[in-house]
């Protein structure tokens, strides 16, 4: 095993000493960036983009080549999990992700199955690994996948960006059923993420996208709870190496300490939490990844360097944070402006490593 | 001055005992009633329905019709401030609302002026005096507004339902500009509310629909600092009666130490945040008004009043709980669920207040 030339980012997720604080961007490989378009439109589509291992890898590398940024983020969509299950996913042109089969009849439910990674998602596993072999140990590569719950609101909605009606009047109505879908998604992504792990993902990192919109009771039964289940199934090393694990529930500022106690090495954050706060209350136990407002990114650099600044302060002296955004990274982002901010990452968190 | 038969909604807003637990609901006059849409109809539009006080009486009074709800709430809606300032508000079909002229430059936003409310806004001054009289002292009305940063999101996007790339590119970038807008429309909001007040609303609240899209820091600057200035600003009584006031940041459960030191009377809950943790944080300092997920009322009866009473009992024993949703009821809900829900209310929360 070649050793990592850079490995700040798996230091600083096990809360162990880096001499600045690493940095990465939600969605650092997207549309804001022309060279993803340009390969986008190579490949056809978003699907065909990261059904195509070559394509993948292509646009993972691009961000990297742009900004010296401390990870890789495997390229790919957090749907692949139900697709592989036969929902057929698919993208309506200029709209969000949408399901052919959503699942509304119990039978459906039932009948639902864990897909097997290494048939039913080779595309992503034989992405991994040609992205290893492309970061030829530069950098870490994290593996990710959908959280149970949001998986679900997929699956269950047909499509994003709703106002949860069906999944909530199951929640509510047939919890049973809700439940068995969970079940069936959290060993999904327990085998998806362990097959990424073995093919070469040095971390790996569950987005809870929809988790947010639960009630506070809710969000522990359905969606936690399942998190839970997947960060006990993950692998805890490969080549015996720690592979830190990063849980994110967008709007999930609430429940930190319930998330912390999942067992995972991190804890994503959104912009709306301080995160001076957040370490007071879970930073003896996790690291901390987050937090800048996307939209900062549109200002001007010094706005944007003054605006990276209090979140360092903010999280303080010592190890154990991770720079990154409290969300994907805006389509209509300057790709100067994510330079400024990794530069100033960079520059500004060599004193609070001293 | 005739005095109230039911005034239990505004004793609960001021921490005074109380038999049962008041209850109303966010949106109750709206598209979830037949006779709502058939009022609609023949106003017009919903614009039209907002701007003719026979309407606007006639649909808040449809709710109360239907369940023994603990007050009206004036039907309006939250954009008629900047509407006043001649922005051009319009409500394209199956669309939400839109302003023909946005803000966009400078000098659009240095000639904003604060309307008065007796002249731009009489029309729902109006209602206000034309409910009162409908209501005749039975229950109380509650007048409304939008949150200044909530009114801005809409004057500077020009819709809702944005990712507020406009409006949060302007506070990174010119917030000097952002501090002008909120500045009109945070004295916009007082003397709309204190002539609300002076023709008859018997409490006011705050929405702030908007503000929980802000960091923790900016929310603080640009959104909290101006309801400040609101409650400071409005009228405390009126003809020898307290007029309490309800803020409600949906998002803001991270916040509510700095919601309620506003100096308002209640606090608004959405869902996501747990009532006996809220109560713990700030119910020595102000009422709590919420928080049952919407959702719940696509759900059986059964479960609608098992959900009813987790609030009640997490709420748990003595005055100043007001029950409402944590958001707008949805249109899709049957209207005997909300029935479900107020007769719950009112039998199960007997026992608290013993």
């Amino acid at each position: 095993m070649k050793k990592l030339k850079n490995d700040t980012l798996l230091r600083a997720l096990l809360r162990q000493p880096t001499e600045y604080t690493p940095v990465w961007l939600m969605r650092q490989a997207g549309r804001y960036l022309s060279e993803y378009n340009q390969t986008r439109a190579r490949a056809g589509n978003f699907l065909a983009l990261c059904k195509n291992p070559n394509f993948a890898t292509e646009v993972t590398m691009q961000p990297l080549a742009r900004f010296p940024l401390d990870a890789a983020i495997l390229f790919s969509d957090i749907l692949t999990i139900p697709d592989a299950m036969g929902l057929g996913l698919y993208f309506a042109e200029g709209e969000g992700p949408k399901f052919e089969r959503p699942l509304r009849e119990e039978r459906e439910i039932y009948a639902l199955s864990v897909p097997d990674p290494a048939v039913h998602l080779r595309y992503v596993i034989d992405a991994v690994s040609q992205i290893r072999g492309a970061l030829n140990n530069q950098i870490p590569l994290i593996g990710f996948s959908g959280s149970p719950f949001t998986l679900a609101c997929y699956m269950v909605e047909g499509c994003g960006g709703t106002d949860f009606r069906q999944i909530k009047t199951m929640l509510y109505q047939r919890p049973e059923l809700l439940h068995h879908i969970l079940n069936i998604n959290a060993q999904a992504v327990i085998a998806y993420l362990n097959a990424q792990i073995e093919s070469g993902a040095q971390a790996v990192m569950i987005f809870d996208t929809w988790g947010g919109a639960l009630s506070h009771a809710a969000y522990r039964e359905f969606s936690l709870h399942y998190i839970n289940q997947i960060v006990a199934g993950l692998k805890r090393e490969h080549n015996g190496q720690r592979i830190p694990s990063i849980i994110f529930t967008k709007g999930g500022g609430l429940w930190l300490e319930a998330i912390a106690e999942s067992g995972c090495d991190a804890v994503g954050l959104d912009w709306t939490t301080d995160i001076a706060e957040a370490r007071r209350r879970i930073g003896h136990k996790v690291s901390l990844q987050g937090n800048l407002d996307p939209a900062v990114l549109f200002a001007a650099p010094e706005i944007i360097t003054t605006e990276v600044e209090k979140i360092l302060t903010g999280y303080g002296h010592g190890h154990g944070h991770v720079f990154n955004l409290g969300h994907g990274i805006s389509q209509f982002t300057p790709p100067e402006s994510a330079l400024v901010l990794v530069e100033a990452v960079h520059t500004l968190s060599r004193k609070y490593h001293q």
